[in-house]
């Protein structure tokens, strides 16, 4: 426990260079604030880096795979193979995300979160199965408590490790069937917000085929109360929303910034805001997710998404598409000349 | 005129692969139209660029610099000596533009389409002034008609240099103290809109700076009625902005897809689409621009822009901010897995 709460222990993003960073946007050689929300996002990576000179030069996405005891129930549209098959195209490259990760240059780690399947022979593959899969939320609770700490522990850990290893950005990715339904009953929770104003479509589904998920996601949330962060991740679960959430809290205790993905991964960022509200100030929210909810759920953690492109995947795609302008926020700090030496030479 | 005549015989955009690269689409490891816009994008590259496999590999920015006799009557916040000083800090890659060209692969060139000065010793420069600085529009006509002529080759000559060298999407932009009257001006007539609809702060402006620069508008518009495109163009100007219309055309006459700017860039395009409508097909609207005005030129040529990020600074950074997407797209397309073997593999 005492590990636990170390992790919960953020410091709130320190604002000190708040005024210096303003100032060298405002002394850039362009009209004041003119590059709109790449100035906003300069000045909070260099909040979060606490320097003036912020880098984004060594982008990690952390793709977690887990898979849900929910599906049994048929939320989701696609079979719960599909976990296994889409981590084996994440490893072998042919995934989306390792195809914008060569785009924007950020590197790809998979990790077994708690796929129901053995994966041990899988080369590339960091293991960290908490347990095959998570139990069917709409029957009993997802997870048990020392399951649920051990993934969010779990997921620090590989944050740190890629910290230590060189990454000055973590982007946090996902992979795994139902897990938007996880996600809802987590958001429904702890946004709070009305159950039918969580519900999407994942994957994509029939009118039948959403029925199902809501009267599923329903029957899950009247078998349990619970509001703690601690107690809606043991009952609703997702072993990979739990390591994302963890994976998050690692980084912004590292002072690493991290970029959140769409419906799943926001989730995972709400419920670490939940268990420690300064890792908010860490957080770089990168799209906003065509999925249903995903609005409202920013509007949670007080969000404005940098991208809207009616993206729905997963995987980390929005936050790879979001490491570009990240990378422009750095290099305008650094690489773009002053504002007094043109008018200057103007005159 | 015959070259001219030829110029804008742009053909209708080719729609034969719409069907196989729909259906390349929807056969990728992911949901149908899961990644949104992206999808939409890799469609417009592969029918512009007429393959199934698009590709962005060697984007080119072409910055088109000029001055406007309108800031003689006081319209812009800096003085045209501005053009000059930022001409340079391109040429020596400490703009914005070269800082987020770094970011995004691609190559700038610099033109001088008309600045108010002798730029003839500049190395990297590429010299095709048409003059000095147009006339003050709001007084006499911005240019003779053969210098209208001449910036609209000009600026295809430049696009097709370009491609001829390896180019394989065209970025637009520009550099000019007081374009943003000039566009305003064009919007007003070719849009058409209604001038207070079309003025906005450009670069920014002091309430008494924004009341000069309507009445100023006001007083060119009242000048002359004109409305055929190339008669706008010859009344209100914008050797940089007749350049990269140009340019735009010479583009989508080789194939090649344009990739627009903000509000001076777009007026560029409107004005292109006004002489060749089918040009309209082989543009991508980068990004929203916090120009007032902007969202309103975007309606008249029927464009939903990738980005929102409330910019406003031109040079085509907006426009360089989309080049990862237009990457992203073209990897979708080339390097993702097909849905039928992971689905295969996961039974």
């Amino acid at each position: 426990m005492t590990e636990l709460t170390e992790l919960f222990s953020v410091p709130p993003l320190d604002q000190g260079l708040r005024e210096p960073l303003r100032q060298a946007l405002d002394g850039k050689a362009k009209p004041v604030g003119a590059l709109g929300r790449i100035e906003d996002l300069a000045l909070t990576l260099g909040l979060i880096q606490q320097t003036l000179r912020p880098t984004v030069t060594q982008p990690v996405l952390l793709v977690f795979a887990g898979d849900h005891g929910l599906t049994r129930s048929g939320v989701a549209a696609y079979p719960s193979g599909v976990t296994v098959a889409m981590v084996d195209t994440l490893l072998t490259g042919r995934a989306s995300a390792n195809a914008f990760a060569g785009v924007v240059g950020a590197e790809v780690q998979v990790i077994d979160a708690g796929v129901a399947a053995d994966l041990s022979d899988r080369a590339g593959l960091i293991q960290a199965k908490v347990a095959s899969g998570t139990k069917d939320a709409s029957v009993e609770p997802a997870m048990t408590r020392d399951q649920a700490e051990a993934a969010l522990l779990e997921g620090a850990a590989m944050a740190r490790a890629a910290i230590d290893d060189g990454a000055d950005v973590i982007a946090l990715g996902e992979m795994g069937i139902g897990n938007s339904a996880s996600a809802a009953l987590l958001m429904h929770r702890l946004a709070p917000a009305p159950l039918a104003d969580c519900v999407g479509q994942g994957a994509g589904h029939s009118p039948e085929g959403m029925a199902r998920k809501q009267a599923v996601l329903a029957r899950a949330a009247a078998r349990s109360g619970a509001t703690a962060p601690m107690e809606v991740l043991t009952q609703f679960g997702g072993f990979e929303i739990a390591m994302m959430a963890g994976a998050l809290l690692g980084a912004a205790k590292a002072g690493v910034p991290v970029v959140v993905d769409g419906f799943i991964g926001s989730a995972a960022a709400l419920l670490a805001i939940r268990l420690a509200p300064n890792a908010r100030g860490y957080c770089i929210f990168a799209h906003a997710s065509a999925e249903a909810g995903h609005r409202r759920m920013l509007q949670a953690v007080e969000a404005q998404p940098l991208l809207g492109l009616d993206m729905r995947l997963g995987e980390g795609t929005g936050a790879l598409l979001a490491v570009p302008l990240l990378k422009a926020a750095c290099a305008l700090l650094s690489d773009v000349a002053e504002l007094k030496d043109i008018l200057e030479a103007a005159r």
